[in-house]
């Protein structure tokens, strides 16, 4: 069920990791490290994340490989030297990860993902963990605001053609069903993951015919009950001829509806339900599509348009208006000792951790970022999902799995959260007061160090 | 050399591809057709956008095949008949496609592509070409902008870990090489494309030391003439510690560079720049990173910051500023006539098409669109890539002869089309006269047939 040739491949890394890979193998660096995959902040205009794309992580944490070829071209390079490069032959990870299952709604500087594992492999899958959870989290996270925005009405998935590559098509096509979405265009995503197809009709079609209503004809000829494309030429015209079409049938059932794909689609909406209710085809579905975003679905859905369904492509798959997050993959333990970074606004919290969410009369007050032992009070939300390189239960969780918890865990959030723009404190995240101190002492230990003659170094406890 | 799953396969479609498919078996209709990818707009603040995806494109049409399992899936959507699904097993792409070279700068309504194949064949390869050719086109063009604001210096792809999924972190290294970019730390983009590789090492790996000194002392002794990250706790003070590594070792080639990721970095270069030349260390370079874009090097380009090279991760990698392009790949001509669709900012042009570019004292003065067989003068930008099914020697252009000519010819683009923000009339395109004039006469007659009660049919000439 490999959606991409990249899966499980050890190259697919940035260099640095295969060159501190060998720094770390000449020092002797193997004890366990923590390294925490989150996002500093949120983008304009949310309240929230989803995370996504912890099962890809986990298929690539079980299937990574260096193969002879990798070796040949690492060796071609010429900075390898030939004992680490022979090593890596045997490389596979066995360390431990925790995470939040995917459809968990996060926060700025909660972990979505903890890796625990000598420090060589928590490293090297870098690159490809954080490539795969950062943008299915995108995402997912961009298609809940448009289902959210559809409020109850059908969503589709029209985006595989404008989406960055073919990996994001059906990694995204998957996201955008966790997120609510409830069927894709993309036919392969379909066979891989099992999500409802749908589809319509293109110009294109339409176009080849001499007439639109020969296209019409043929159409619902070869499938009866379909979606009809009537905006080629003029949108009402178009209705019309599908009119004229289920009349001269006589079979109410020709056509399942029209769609819009172009103009003021409010207005020509309501234009053509007034034409098909006249028509005695109250029955006949209206779906729109072209450009669509959440903005636009919510200001239709505001006004009313008579509008059943919405296909949304490009600024879902592409999540237009914030195509990336600030996420990052920070090492926060290394031999039992907590690491942290000082650069300015990049700074992060040591050590392992887990996230404690309380629940207030069925919904999410709030959460406390608080190390992984401590008596916190809250369900935790990272759970173990791989144990000695081996996925537990828990990292088995399906597709329908993810999508039931996103809806559910929606649902509890505060109303604040579930706003289209950014509401100030919208939910409430806060740090274990032991995190804190931990997070206090060393940085003022790195302080004293960076300034000292020499640091007093410790062991690991 | 398949960088993903999903190269060939027949599945990476949208539904109704295969739904217009079976119309068109049912209907008998398998005259050529011909299928144009242009964009109809630039996005903001560009000028003009450099052509990738061509080749992924052709490899794709070359391997076009429906396997077993693919009809065993449609099969069990339960909408297509048994004759249409095991036509399929046969489906072969035999049709010729005229392109503009990957490289080429290209201006709106100007075909990057036109296929021209029995309609069936153009039409079902619809979604995995524009995939290819939209994300391929969008990062090269984004990749120009940051090369064009270095002025001559380094530039490092470093966006692997937040591009949307595995295909466009590999298909992106390949189309910012073609822009111009000098190397990738996608070590996976090097081995199946031979793009030079580059890197330096991440914070995890000061961190992981207990003492930052340790950490630049090994990484330099397992790779002398490294670049080494300075900002894990204090900048200049890990520059200082870099002097000191280098003067401890008595060997000025231990250490090649450093490298800034956070903070004021033309601020911290110009002190980072004084503390080593203070240190006779002037040959030690100056690498800059971290949230960079365009702007932001053109800035400090500006402003002499003494930084050597770029590295240059998410903004790049996703097209932060225009994550999409306004494509469309659409039905120009159909059995011999002409095809245009009339829907309110989403026309086309119909028919065989050629781009004529005409060069005045070595620069690009203008571009002429014209019907393919037109006596137009320029250069046709648009040759023909594949025959019958097959690449001709220009559809076989290797990355280095793209990159080549896509340094050639930018450097030909006006002033003006080179800016990083968008210009008033920064490049002239012109329709030919002939093209005009076929264009009205066709919007003419389906306005005509759109309001007459009955459409004359014409058949194809």
């Amino acid at each position: 069920m490999s959606a991409s040739g990249a899966d499980g491949h050890a190259l697919f890394a940035d260099l640095y990791e295969l060159t501190m890979l060998q720094a770390y193998s000449d020092e002797g660096m193997r004890e366990t490290a923590v390294f925490d995959l989150f996002f500093r902040r949120l983008p304009p205009g949310r309240n929230y994340l989803l995370a996504c794309g912890l099962s890809d992580a986990l298929q690539y944490l079980e299937t990574l490989r260096f193969g002879e070829d990798d070796i040949a071209y690492l060796r071609e390079l010429g900075q390898f030297s030939e004992p680490f490069l022979r090593s890596l032959l045997d490389f596979r990870f066995s360390g431990d990860v925790h995470a939040v299952p995917e459809g968990t709604p996060v926060f700025p500087n909660e972990p979505l993902l903890q890796v625990e594992a000598p420090l060589p492999e928590a490293q090297l899958v870098e690159t490809f963990v954080m490539n795969q959870v950062h943008f299915q989290t995108l995402a997912a996270s961009k298609a809940a605001r448009v289902v959210r925005a559809a409020q109850g009405r059908t969503v589709v998935d029209f985006g595989l053609r404008r989406m960055h590559g073919t990996d994001a098509g059906l990694k995204g096509a998957r996201a955008f069903h966790v997120a609510g979405v409830d069927a894709t265009s993309n036919v392969l995503a379909g066979k891989l993951y099992g999500i409802p197809l749908a589809g319509t009709m293109a110009h294109s079609f339409v176009q080849a015919f001499d007439d639109e209503r020969d296209a019409f004809r043929a159409f619902a000829r070869s499938f009866p009950g379909s979606i009809l494309l009537v905006d080629t030429y003029d949108t009402l015209e178009g209705v019309r001829r599908v009119i004229e079409l289920v009349r001269a049938a006589g079979d109410a059932q020709l056509v399942r509806g029209i769609r819009l794909d172009s103009g003021d689609l409010g207005a020509l909406a309501r234009e053509a339900r007034a034409l098909l209710d006249a028509a005695g085809l109250a029955r006949v579905e209206i779906f729109a599509s072209g450009g669509l975003d959440e903005q636009a679905i919510a200001e239709l859905v505001t006004a009313r348009a008579p509008i059943d369904g919405f296909g949304v492509g490009t600024h879902m798959g592409v999540s237009e208006d914030a195509p990336s997050l600030d996420m990052a993959y920070k090492l926060s333990s290394y031999a039992g000792r907590g690491r942290i970074k000082l650069s300015p606004q990049k700074s992060n919290l040591p050590g392992p951790k887990n996230v404690f969410r309380t629940l207030r009369g069925g919904r999410a007050a709030g959460d406390l970022i608080a190390a992984r032992g401590e008596a916190a009070g809250g369900r935790p939300l990272l759970v173990p999902v791989m144990l000695r390189g081996r996925r537990t239960e828990a990292g088995a969780a399906s597709l329908g799995d993810a999508r039931r918890r996103a809806r559910e865990e929606l649902a509890q959030l505060p109303g604040d959260c579930l706003q289209l723009e950014a509401m100030e404190k919208a939910y409430p995240v806060e740090l274990s007061a032991a995190l804190s101190t931990e997070t206090e002492q060393l940085r003022r230990e790195l302080r004293t160090a960076r300034s000292a003659v020499a640091t007093p170094r410790r062991e690991p406890s």
